[in-house]
């Protein structure tokens, strides 16, 4: 059985269709000017474009996993963007006839791969009302001894919404009650509001298995440089199956990482992205109330997106494509969550560039009656 | 079932462990000051990082799809590596209870993909006497209306063996009789010692899958980039595997990739290829007859490597470990194949390097008593 990977799909067929691009859910990249000094550049353009260690480089397994409390470079496994990190770990665990629990609304990757191979899938939802939050004892009661994995988005995408140490750890409880792994996507970490690093869920968990990469709070999607930090076991076999999925990452984008996951670097790109997503959630904010009691909005507390609900009798699907078509203008409809009646907003961008593109969606807002 | 990627471990545990790796079996790559002129590193260094088009860059597309007589930007894929291309066409093609028809030896990525896929797979044997070409006869024996692939390696690896455009053609014809598809894997395409290129299965099949990228012939292995060729509605169902794989390859890598493929420059780099290998199967050869009556040797049509048998009592494996740990030098065991009883040489590196090597291969035979 195969099920297209819906937003994907959406964006590939699309993003460079149109004059705004509001579906991305990062933040606006820099190049490589911006990213490394002379001296760097100058070594840079002198590599040999050699076969990379298949794990990562020594020096960037290093880096990653120190921005992980406790990790040492033998927890880190470097991948083809955090999408190839989030593949690898379903591809290994997940088994026909296992039981996994999947947070909803997510970016649906895992969701899809778990019924691609073969799983039986429970969700539990993030509610509106509980601030994107999701129910404890709901995932409580969907719990069984088949459980094999619990996978979640923290911060989320698409709500923005962070769980807080107290949850992470009653999560953990739960999990290590019926012996599940826990997936954790953390590739919005780093990009918080607040300027409050999320927590790691590899801190409370042995069988936490996090997935991260450099798209998203780091910006840099084009880079594709992701990786998996989990316990040495895992990791020793998660590597196995990237013998078969790529064999390794690019050498000169490991060069670009290694200096971005640098403490000192690292901190200044998230510093830029809680200033570039501060000025975007107010600019976002007075937009919506230009239309106002057409929308629900909860703040993101974290990431590059924010996710409404609206009161407009037409489908998600159909508003997007509308825009798409007679604006010029992409966003992610909530049909792709299986929630319609929401829309998904990319507010990465500079904020000229998303304020002429949310002006585009109100005239299409109004094109439809509203 | 999971089976573990056997040669692609070795070298994972053992490339950068060593003095001289013998194991690889591509071109020593250049560097991007060797590959770009200064306006085109201005260009690059200057680029923004983010996401790039998910198919590929379509001047990229147009550049690949020239290499294929006949083919169209529609009909390209670009993917991280070669080893991508090849893990996606098996992730998509391959369902449980398949027949597939394997060439071996051969890079044993796709039968391992196939088994764990869930087929039966048959071999059909290249054999030393017929210059490590297969026989016609036997794979019609193999083929089955059962049959959903036929895997090739052209040029092969490990043999370095070309098919001609009239062996191609009977193969078309065969798998057009069982309606199979072809996986042409091409990555030593370019790199032949007389320079004629080897023809491409996709002229001559319209259900064949071309595997391609940069690391083989075109030298550069640490860009990840490679790319699948073939039908259009083929090439459609392999993307949205890639959405869940990885998304898209590197903007950077893309970038030096369109140059790399530009015809004259192409030309360029595969006339290197040509030249750097020509000197050292003639270095090869004479280190051989250093050996008098302990190796047999069909000399490569093509591609960075020597595939030879030997006559010592010893288990491949174990006598590539004990190169590795008392002359360090890695080489590829015949094991990895399923063939004891030979041994794979990368002779594609600098001819001092490959000399170096060979005589530290030199010591650990006498040291074993030959």
């Amino acid at each position: 059985m195969f099920i297209e990977f819906e937003m994907e799909r959406f964006q590939s067929l699309y993003e460079n269709e149109v004059d705004y691009n509001l579906s991305d859910s990062g933040l606006h990249p820099l190049t490589i000017k911006d990213l490394l000094n002379e001296e760097e550049i100058n070594h840079f353009l002198n590599m040999e474009i050699g076969y990379g260690y298949t794990q990562g480089d020594p020096v960037l397994l290093n880096h990653v996993a120190q921005w992980y409390p406790g990790q040492c470079e033998n927890n880190v496994l470097i991948t083809n963007g955090s999408a190839e990190a989030n593949f690898i770990l379903a591809w290994s665990l997940i088994q026909p006839g296992d039981e996994v629990i999947m947070m909803l609304p997510n970016y649906m990757q895992v969701p899809g791969l778990a019924k691609i191979f073969g799983a039986s899938v429970k969700y539990i939802h993030l509610k509106e009302e509980l601030g994107w939050h999701f129910d404890m004892d709901e995932l409580q009661s969907l719990l069984t001894n088949k459980t094999k994995l619990i996978s979640i988005c923290n911060p989320s995408n698409p709500t923005g919404a962070v769980m807080s140490a107290e949850e992470l750890k009653q999560l953990a409880a739960l999990a290590r009650e019926y012996d599940a792994y826990i997936h954790s996507d953390e590739v919005y970490r780093g990009s918080e509001l607040n300027g409050n690093e999320t927590y790691s869920c590899i801190e409370f968990y042995e069988k936490a298995i996090v997935t991260c990469g450099l798209s998203k709070s780091f910006a840099h999607p084009g880079l594709r440089m992701g990786w998996l930090v989990a316990d040495e076991s895992i990791i020793k076999d998660l590597w196995s199956r990237k013998d078969y999925s790529s064999i390794c990452a690019s050498v000169l984008s490991q060069y670009i990482a290694i200096k971005m996951m640098q403490p000192n670097t690292r901190k200044k790109i998230h510093a830029r992205a809680t200033s570039m997503l501060s000025t975007n959630v107010e600019l976002f904010q007075n937009w919506l109330n230009t239309h106002p009691d057409l929308f629900s909005f909860v703040p993101p507390k974290a990431g590059g997106m924010a996710f409404v609900g609206y009161k407009m009798d037409i489908n998600s699907t159909k508003f997007a494509n509308l825009l798409r078509t007679e604006q010029s203008v992409l966003i992610v409809p909530g049909d792709c969550y299986g929630m319609d009646g929401y829309l998904r907003f990319g507010i990465g961008s500079p904020s000229d560039y998303l304020s002429t593109g949310l002006n585009l969606v109100s005239q299409g807002i109004k094109n439809i009656g509203y």
